[in-house]
């Protein structure tokens, strides 16, 4: 069975080595992220998810959830117990705000704490994942009376959260959405309809479920600019703070899926159920973004969850598993039939590209969120703005690259284990298909392309993705003088220039024909994917760089982040020119074969 | 619920059109391959997988096999159904000898029908699949008696067989291998040890299994070299054919796996029971790769299979399903709300690479397979020699990058489904998950990898790999002056100069440290993977390039396969780009850690 550890020193490396947490003191909720802090929240976490969520991983895939006659839904064994222990321990407030009870600490540090949970039990940490996201458009969009009655208890996980956005026709066009919202005369709405892959829709673990619904109001226009966002409560909510009656919602029942068993990913109908407008009348999509932003750069970090517990089970078993012998004599071990299989190189290959992605994901998660607190609580404008910007532009590639990467590692790390890894008690299995998921929901990854190249990069004449490429560069320019530090960024020189030629191919072909800026995109992505982790590795390579000629502390931890940026300059950086490659192919051998064709 | 149609149109182009099968009407067993014939059978083979075999791949994944108590199996309803009539429409003898009861067709032909069974049921297949392999062995190595006595039930489908290589302890290294054979007085010998992975182990289809079992004599050499082969079948044989005693195998278990799970793969122990020597004794391993050689083939084809059959279901998809508008607005639907999701090019890019690697791949195995043929039947032996090279060295890169690919297309069609690609019911999931399989047994592909670079390239001095390398080179000179062949004529260039470069480079190189050969052996093997599929679309296009000129058959068969060559060379073969970088960047930055630092 697998085990997870959690990597507090790696998330400390990033947070106070790399981004230097500590030059932010000054913002709210920053000045009690210390580094004493940082380490007791990281072990406790670290704690909790591998002695209670990484043993029921395996557990929720087998059992999955039970739908009774009735339209409850039962998680599987243990979960009830974790999620009060998780209750207990303050875990679902770490970042939100103290004014509603939560504990106001940094959004990067929330992270690093969910990729743990994300590491050891993808499907229990969506229960926690939904309702951050509930909250973060209730907290944005809601009333201050709508704020008041339902974000204590959802930071608290008394209460937990949903988004309800998708429809048996639709799911990217929500545009098609049938979802009727009839308004009443005290001002709430009848909210009808069906809607299907709601992750966390039904389950027995929190006294109420607030679901954020998308619908029509009657009356408004068939598109998407007639969709409006409600909270509808399953249980209405009195006025003294009680549960009321059980609203109008229901689990129709829970899908069958490739993985993410221990979530109930429901059908739920809504038969005139009582609906409280979040925001403005059809401005309800602009609200849903708000969370669909949040949850897309946690999808992200799923990417990098499954990757890392995934890579860490593939070591164990590279470590003691005896095949072969090593190709070079002088590294085999004179007292056994075999070595272990971590001498392979084709073994070592497939470990060091999950562990060179891993270490620069978590390195770009972490900055991404880094920029969600500089957003949200930054003093100057100028600060905010490029805060903005680079999460505008990052969100998708985060969404899309990281859970493109994260799946590869599951199926490579999948891979080291042989004909074992095809077996279920392995559980090396479930990795891959629970990563899976991530680049389906929340805006497939062809879905997160399409937006980083239509919308991200236009925006503002460009001004995000220029201010980028000139990042990259100028952090190139500044690394060239250091020896440890040339190879890398002459790789990344090489990556960036296919991605500046890239976007002039782009900039000079997609306005003349749309489908140019389509057939491009996924490469594109791709390559942007890669300058990230490029720019991730020159920045650690360059704090460890820095740290060895202080004085190391005394361990490899420095040397060996210098030799795992080479070899992601050497085996990972080259992909870029293919990738260049497919973007100037253009859209016209793509297209050419008509639909009958197919 | 997915459907399947044979290509039989996409056969019959590549063995009539693209081989040209009738110059070999001199051969053996092809002068029955008339175009009427060859129609005939892939007709009703066609059929036979559509209607019988593919509504039973679902019922397969969900029932899964049962072992009762007494150790015997059951296989998921309507498999015995199924293969009583498979067995009695004489699909399982086609290209075995007529000698003991087959059709002696080519195998050629077996090879594509063989894709249509892996298509609609890749674990139905694999009942009969190993049984071929375990007749191959027999038919080369065994004694006349031995041949007699097992070849006619297996080739009539009465009885299956398997192939028992893998214990808990050693799949890759052999030479670890426990399973003892003890001589007895009447030239046979107790077999005694733990069989894992036996795929198609037991199971109720067939009234005797015959088991092809490595293990070592008492006394032979404790390493790979102290193998034999043996036949142990599940119930001795009498002297008059008839079933005899049980013998002293059974099944322990079956595993719980990823996918494939109507194929039962046991766990077999194996407790005194009579084993009879196939070959020399401590000759096993040779003997074993006869039908290990086969298998792989075998193994390759599942991977175009379970692309194929993922194609058509994401074809049907993208044709059906309205979300979103098309790009271009004279593209779209002005009578509906939303336009076919194959309108976007996002969509098209992913249907666009399943189908050129499909229908490659297709000519690429059954081009292996006519070398089969070749091989065997052929007279004269500079045919048998060239067609062994190119077997050789084609084998491992049929089995490593075709269920690589094979696996990707079966992902990317999943991911056109969106949400419904990961819920059972559609059933592109299943798809995915059986896909994976072939990634990993028959020697996973890293070990395809070893063995390209290790085995095959080096052997009688680089004659194989250099008389490919020529050959292309040859067939670009010859496409060039040719305005429909240019643009894949110049892109196989780029990448059999790419080939060129990293054959120099292992030359150069993996001599003095074999360590360079193992780091370069996975990105070299995708380089040969894109080569041989640049070739084969030079060759499809080449025919249709002529057949155009000629008259076409006035629909778009040719024209569309020029088409999907282009888009090959535009979006596929800049791959080999990035491949030579990697396999230039040598084994330096893969070797520096040491195993600690995992």
């Amino acid at each position: 069975m697998p085990t997870y550890t959690a990597p507090v020193r790696e998330s400390r490396f990033i947070i106070e080595e790399v981004l230097g947490v500590e030059r932010y003191s000054n913002l709210p909720g920053f000045e009690n992220a210390t580094p004493d802090m940082i380490e007791a929240i990281l072990t406790e976490a670290g704690r909790f998810c591998s002695e209670v969520l990484a043993p029921l991983n395996r557990v929720g895939d087998e059992e999955g959830c039970t739908r009774h006659e009735d339209g409850s839904v039962t998680t599987p064994t243990g979960f009830k117990e974790a999620w009060d222990q998780f209750v207990a321990g303050g875990w679902t407030g770490l970042s939100a705000p103290e004014e509603y009870g939560g504990q106001g600490l940094p959004q990067l540090l929330a992270t690093a704490v969910s990729e743990y949970l994300l590491s050891a039990n993808q499907a229990f940490e969506m229960y926690h994942g939904l309702t951050m996201g509930a909250e973060a458009s209730i907290l944005v969009k809601g009333t201050e009376e709508q704020k008041r009655t339902y974000l204590p208890n959802m930071i608290a996980g008394k209460w937990t959260g949903t988004m309800n956005l998708t429809e048996p026709h639709c799911g990217t066009d929500l545009g098609l959405l049938k979802t009727r919202a009839e308004p009443q005369a005290d001002g709430s709405y009848k909210i009808s309809g069906t809607k299907i892959f709601i992750s966390s829709g039904e389950h027995d673990l929190a006294e109420n479920i607030i679901h954020l619904v998308l619908a029509k109001i009657a009356g408004a226009p068939d598109t998407v600019k007639g969709i409006s966002l409600f909270i509808v409560p399953k249980f209405l909510v009195n006025e003294d703070g009680s549960l009321g009656e059980r609203n109008g919602v229901t689990c129709g029942s829970i899908e069958h899926k490739m993985g993410i068993h221990g979530n109930s990913t429901c059908v739920m109908n809504y038969d005139d159920a009582t609906g409280y407008l979040v925001g403005e009348p059809e401005k309800g999509l602009a609200a849903m973004f708000i969370m669909m932003n949040a949850a897309r750069l946690g999808v992200g970090l799923q990417g990098l969850a499954q990757g890392e517990v995934a890579y860490q089970n593939g070591v164990t078993y590279a470590k003691e598993r005896r095949q072969g012998r090593a190709l070079v004599p002088d590294a085999r071990d004179p007292n056994a039939k075999a070595d272990p299989i971590i001498v392979h190189p084709d073994v070592r290959r497939m470990l060091m590209e999950a562990k060179a992605f891993n270490e620069a994901a978590r390195a770009l998660v972490l900055w991404g969120s880094l920029q969600v607190d500089l957003l949200r609580r930054a003093q100057d404008e100028e600060t905010k703005q490029q805060a903005d910007d680079l999460l505008g532009l990052l969100t998708p590639v985060i969404k899309g690259y990281l859970t493109d990467k994260g799946f590869e590692a599951a199926v490579n790390m999948q891979q080291v284990y042989g004909g074992h890894g095809y077996i279920r008690e392995w559980g090396m299995e479930q990795f891959v298909r629970d990563a899976r998921i991530a680049q389906i929901y929340e805006g497939t990854n062809g879905i997160q392309a399409l937006d980083l190249v239509g919308r991200k990069l236009p925006k503002d004449g460009g001004r995000a993705i220029m201010s980028f490429m000139k990042m990259v560069g100028d952090e190139v320019a500044a690394a060239k003088d250091n020896d440890d530090l040339k190879p890398l960024a002459e790789a990344l020189e090489q990556a960036n220039g296919d991605l500046q030629a890239s976007t002039m191919w782009l900039m000079q072909n997609a306005m003349a024909n749309p489908n140019q800026a389509g057939a491009a995109a996924y490469p594109y992505m791709t390559i942007m994917g890669i300058v990230c982790l490029g720019l991730m590795w020159l920045r650690m390579a360059r704090v460890s760089s820095d740290a060895l000629k202080n004085g190391s502390p005394g361990d490899d931890f420095h040397q060996n982040k210098l030799v795992t940026a080479r070899f992601f300059a050497a085996r990972v950086m080259p992909e870029t020119l293919s990738l260049r490659r497919k973007v100037e192919a253009g859209a016209d051998t793509i297209m050419a074969l008509p639909a009958e064709a197919f």
